[in-house]
């Protein structure tokens, strides 16, 4: 079989790319990993928006994956992780088994870019390795911390500086100083508030590229708290919060 | 004046957004930095295909601005960069001023994504603080990193690890021990040839999206002195090279 891993974006159907949009309308089958819990059928109807801007003919099925529930807070957070991606990639081959014939072509749809912080490389990579029949392709999508450049007009970096995309549980273990433009995704923890007596700025943003989305910057000294409270009544309004940001040392005047 | 920032992807015109093929279809004016040297020709008649692919109806008026020299290995790399992007600034000014009516819309064309190693924002921030009526946006783009990976099907992050951007001359003085993930852009001087010795891996590649695209990946020790050839082989050709390539610390068995 064929095998499309697309990036779909953040959540603006608009951010799809017209290599994505040409792929997806050669598509037999696409697949949905979905998550149980708060923001389930939201996150599917935000998929089926995008499916229906870069397919409006249809002509397609769709199937959905359950995606295995994980703590992403356990003790061996790696190794709960490689367990996870496992059960994953038994999903898809259960579904890829049963629901796809040898010359279909099948399309995993991703949030974001499939090369950053997303297992489903690695699961159909596992598949491959386990002898199955699979040829595959990667279509890389806009993620949100692009989104969030974007719509911040900021750059990620400033002239010959690096920038550090990294986790909120990296985050919490780092030293202030440790840090000129770091972005931070995958935070569930705020971790920025451990850093709201520095100097560094903030640039922050949830439900990026959807009706939702809201927007915050500046000192983080300023916004920290309101930042916090955002994100908890956004949680509580909607259930469910994607959010990242971006942490910078200001410039020296 | 409305300005659009538009990240175009990092050569291969499908790497455009929806988004940004609409807005292109509302410009007026394209602005093309150029710059002197070998490659300008070629750099501009692929921004010509780029464009060609989002508005094939044409209608639009093309300007280009010349992009200021500047030495990117001078001692005072920051500051030079400064002058640089003043330059810079200056010279849309002039262009917006003569060529642009006051309802007219024009767009700046960027080479991967805006938010990545680009001064555009910045140079556009500093004609809008020096008083300038501009009304811009930014639309994010494809970078060459994200291109990268997925033509090399991989992840720039494995499960819970950090992905650090910075370039050549920044990955010189790191200590192999520091890397995880390290993609690198701007890279000049081949300072992965410093790291031969280490046990690292390198996904790399050149022209990205392209017809002359290469890639080459593999331990570092095995392919480092392949690679420096092949780009010493595709500069004395094409007389111009884009690359980029991730390090990455080997999974542990």
């Amino acid at each position: 079989m064929q095998l499309y891993v697309i990036g779909i974006g953040a959540g603006d159907p608009n951010h799809l790319t017209l290599a994505a949009v040409e792929a997806m309308r050669r598509v037999d089958v696409f697949v949905l990993m979905v998550k149980d819990g708060p923001g389930r059928d939201e996150l599917i109807a935000l998929r089926r928006l995008i499916l229906e801007r870069a397919v409006p003919d249809g002509g397609y099925r769709l199937e959905t994956v359950a995606s295995p529930a994980r703590v992403p807070e356990a003790p061996d957070y790696c190794g709960g992780v490689d367990q996870w991606r496992r059960a994953r990639a038994e999903g898809l081959a259960e579904l890829f088994d049963t629901k796809l014939g040898p010359d279909q072509t099948a399309a995993l749809l991703v949030w974001g870019d499939p090369c950053l912080y997303d297992g489903t490389i690695d699961s159909v990579e596992d598949l491959v390795a386990a002898g199955r029949d699979i040829t595959f392709e990667v279509f890389p999508g806009i993620t949100s911390i692009q989104a969030l450049a974007a719509r911040h007009r900021v750059a990620l970096t400033r002239v010959g500086e690096s920038v550090l995309v990294t986790t909120g549980r990296r985050l919490a273990a780092m030293d202030p100083a440790e840090i000129t433009n770091c972005v931070v995704m995958l935070d569930s923890r705020t971790a920025f508030l451990g850093f709201a007596d520095t100097d560094l700025e903030i640039y922050w943003g949830a439900y990026l590229g959807t009706a939702d989305e809201v927007l915050i910057r500046g000192p983080l000294r300023d916004h920290a708290d309101r930042i916090a409270r955002t994100i908890e009544t956004a949680r509580a309004r909607k259930g469910w919060i994607m959010d990242t940001y971006l942490l910078r040392r200001p410039r020296l005047a």
